[in-house]
């Protein structure tokens, strides 16, 4: 089968790999339908993620379609069409009993990572039964492609830690995919104020279009000024980081209100100062988290109702052969305007 | 009246000075029977509080008795006995509603730092009828000085908001009052373990007298490995951070199990590190709290029922006339195993 | 001043009464602008609330502008424009601390009910500071009377207490003002289904236009199946009970599924069955509670913010010399179609 | 092998009996060690409960230890030792995601109910990984008996859904096992009070023995009262009715505080009158429960820790061959002061 194989950093090809089998009870194997690429995919290749090794087929979200499954799989069989999700879920340690899938002691974010992903023509996934969600009759398979990873992601980490309530202020820094993740999803809680916070003023654009009620440009220095300015100078009772790297963490500390949360969403590579000396008063809270996926139920209800459309994060279409060009255009994202590529089997 | 007054960096005297008045019509003046010294109150004195000028008088903690009321106090009556809390709090505010008294509008932490405190024969109390509690029929007043501010301070700002539940671990950095404070009230909740971190064995000795069941000496910097290892390799659920400088805080950071909580209590000087590229994945979050004393009718009730001995941190006593000595004695807290210091009027 | 008067049941007149005075010193006097009828007067007129003596001026809702306040208002300066909460607040009792401003020791419901009322050129509002709240610059304030009691009635009562969450399911029994309050602020949280129940076709048609995903007209007895029919066979997870009789609770029991909530807002003339021999081992939670109006704040920021229109529960205006009219227009609300009632002085 | 089977109401026997085969990849067989009987055995006596057939072998509580499992058995492995839930749980369906284990959709509670149970020298366990739990290294085998229900059950049904908090009030109806089980778990929040009610003296005085703080005789019908008595005229803040007829629902209600909770543990055979035209403005809430046993790794760690030690419901101990005597022991309580009996294989 074609696949995109990793070879270090810098280098990736796509090649014919040997299609995988199943290796435990609990595996199933998933003809591949739909995929896209990942910022986490852009890391691995800068050569950036230890854990993923050369050799290793890259990728961890998709739809798909089950091809063949393990004896142990009950919930499902060949031919059932399912979302893929990034976080592989045992189901049985005590991390994912307390719905903390992405520490789960045999799964969390392997996909594309420790074990081979879904940019290929097959894939196998562990933990099946916990790990894949059937798609509904129906369904927009593209959009549920969002639901691998970005959507959940900007939700759970974002939203939910976050605690956005409705009438609350709600601060988004960077606009990029799982920022404007956090934006929709964010107002399934009727937030009075959504201000996005970038660098990019296209991406400023499509964040009123998604939804947001202020945005900020922050090449100036004064976005927190800015920010204060538009919460009749409290600052923001939620602000999300969503690009993961100490000038945004520090932007979202100097615009937090009292009693408000810091939501961190960006992967970081470095430490970051935390003022302490001032905060340590200010009663705030600040959360990390690897998505867990544990509200996927939840938000494939909220799709198929409508509540939000997650295709509007798909810009680009390409087929698995132009899978190069797809990685080519999401990794120039600033000049394409990509957010996020759907690659298609 | 004698009080206590403090000159700028340095410099303090037992003096007279007038007997305060009530200035707003929901004043009370509180005769003052006991109070006692904060680590604050050393801070003021080393001029580490720029909100509290020279001529102040100190303290805002201690019991007393009603003198007089204004004319908008409906709770209490001159004669009274009343717990002072440390923190005013108008009942009104938006962060009143809240329940976040630390950050009242017209109020917070203003006693012996913005008006003048309890290190007196007596003291203007603002807000009285919210910031006064009732002393029950019969309740030790020394242990209820304990409630004005240690004890809502460890039980908040650590407690709480570091979610202590039945059968989870907690660490405590810090066996100092505050840290004992934490120590006694977590106990609260039936964790399995709670690890005492400290320096000096003295204090380490006292954690396992208050209940600690382990205690770890960091002063060969192991700390964070051995309460690892205590943990099963885990780390802790809960990490309390009960010093204020940079390298407790790190170590709470390389002592918190995933799905876990930093809860800050210190008062901090300078920033710290936080080490987002290693817990940006590790579900944890971080609190920071000035404590509101919203859990006072609840402390008041556990000290009743016998639940907890505030008083256990009770070392020394003296005489308002002593109180330079009382000082001296809190201040060389090291040498002299002093914990909380009682000034009897 | 004119007013509406209650002399017992059936009885009321618009008469002269004397305009009131402040009598304690957190009292305002409000010069009322813009009132309603809620069906609690009803209720009164009926002789149903034994608190309501001959005599009362009806009303518990409205805005209005300050006329003179107490000595110990510090809040609010004659001249500025103020809604009245349906629930006086004393800000300071252990309810009031909690958030429980219903059971407040000195307040509670007692507007138009054990105390004058706001169907009158003015009205006398206890504890001030904690019951009125500002009219925002430029807000609609027809829509802010709803914000009195109706609105935070079907919200807190309903849609707090019932849980309702992104991607769940509702359902609310009995489509009246309440019921639509209910169904416009349950919207706050994106459930996939409102499903509202009723005998009226034109409130089923009116709920629809509000946002109800489906209805049920239950004249047929088949409501509950229908509900489970929509919902997968499994129930509800918020069922909402606004009209306040057996039948209606008990279909509220019929239709909610495992693990859901049955949020009681009707209110109740007599005892209901509680089928506990099913029930026992759903896993359900039954709530009740009278409007605290401790979400006030949060629902002026998202009328505020455009997230919720409440004017559109207005269906008739009067002037206070037709408010006999408007009791018999309310009264007849079948007939009439009326949902709420402005009146205007 | 040996086994208590049931043959219709008022019939059972010890017999020979096929032992027990795996059925499904999922399945372990758990050699008996040690077991004992429910309150809801003896209901399947009576004929209550209509899911049990005629040739049930009875029991859902014990420990053993691992005779074999099926091939998707990770967890386990021949010779460890384990205790058995009285709820099975797959770990995949929605209910079992949310932590509703009760609601497992090939689960719940089946052992010695819809499928053969513990009373025999061998039980075949489904869903061996999610509802079989690790024995830790020197533990107490027998007092791990109580957490296969009875201890979950206070805990989960009573002092969870009721909120038990520190400095609260708690009332327990019934001083049952299972009101003991709650007695007991309740003592991990610090209550500052535990009223016990019981008619039978014998159980109030072990419910002393074992913390409460009152107890009140509730045969002369004045329970109600006393208990407001003893809580200053408000009632408590949880009520946990663990009897499970109409009259201790109903005492309750009639001493449950504003703002309270009535947590339902009993099993109940038919409706209660619920007083909703009181109770529809008290801002209660009432919880029914079939026991997750969500909280057993929770409870494991807190009986490890010495944090309660459930060893002390156990009264009366058997061999497998003197079972008959033991359901005659235990169904014979008030005469022969039995709690809980262990039954050793």
């Amino acid at each position: 089968m074609k696949a995109l194989v990793y070879h270090g950093p810098g280098l990736k090809t796509l090649e014919d790999c040997p299609k995988p089998v199943i290796q435990a009870p609990s595996d199933a194997i998933v003809k591949m339908v739909k995929t896209t690429i990942c910022g986490t995919d852009l890391h691995i290749l800068k050569g950036d993620v230890a854990t993923c090794a050369p050799g290793r087929i890259l990728g961890h979200e998709g739809v798909g379609i089950i091809d063949s499954v393990g004896p142990a799989v009950t919930v499902f069989k060949p031919g059932d069409r399912v979302m893929i999700s990034c976080i592989s879920s045992c189901g049985k340690c005590e991390y994912c009993r307390r719905g903390m899938y992405s520490h789960c002691t045999t799964g969390g974010w392997i996909l594309g990572n420790e074990i081979d992903g879904t940019q290929a023509e097959y894939v196998r996934t562990p933990h099946a039964d916990t790990s894949l969600y059937p798609i509904p009759e129906g369904a927009d398979e593209e959009a549920l492609v969002m639901l691998s990873d970005i959507l959940p992601t900007g939700f759970e980490c974002g939203v939910l830690n976050g605690k956005v309530a409705p009438g609350a202020t709600v601060a988004i820094v960077g606009a990029g995919p799982v920022g404007l993740a956090a934006l929709l999803t964010a107002q399934f809680y009727s937030p009075a104020e959504i201000i996005m916070v970038d660098l990019d003023d296209n991406r400023l654009g499509i964040a009123r279009q998604f939804g947001a009620t202020h945005t900020v440009n922050s090449r100036d220095g004064n976005a927190a000024a800015e920010v204060k300015s538009l919460t009749g100078g409290r600052g923001v009772d939620t602000a999300i980081e969503a690009v993961g790297v100490p000038a945004t963490f520090l932007l979202c500390q100097d615009m937090v209100a009292p009693g408000g949360v810091i939501a961190n969403v960006g992967v970081h590579g470095q430490k970051v100062d935390l003022h302490l000396e001032t905060l340590w008063a200010h009663n705030i809270s600040i959360t990390t988290r690897l998505v867990d996926t544990v509200s996927t139920p939840m938000l494939l209800k909220t799709v198929q109702a409508g509540k939000v459309d997650p295709s509007r994060l798909i810009t680009h279409h390409f087929r698995l052969d132009q899978i190069l060009d797809a990685y080519d255009t999401f990794g120039r994202a600033a000049a394409t305007q990509a957010l996020k590529v759907i690659i298609s089997m």
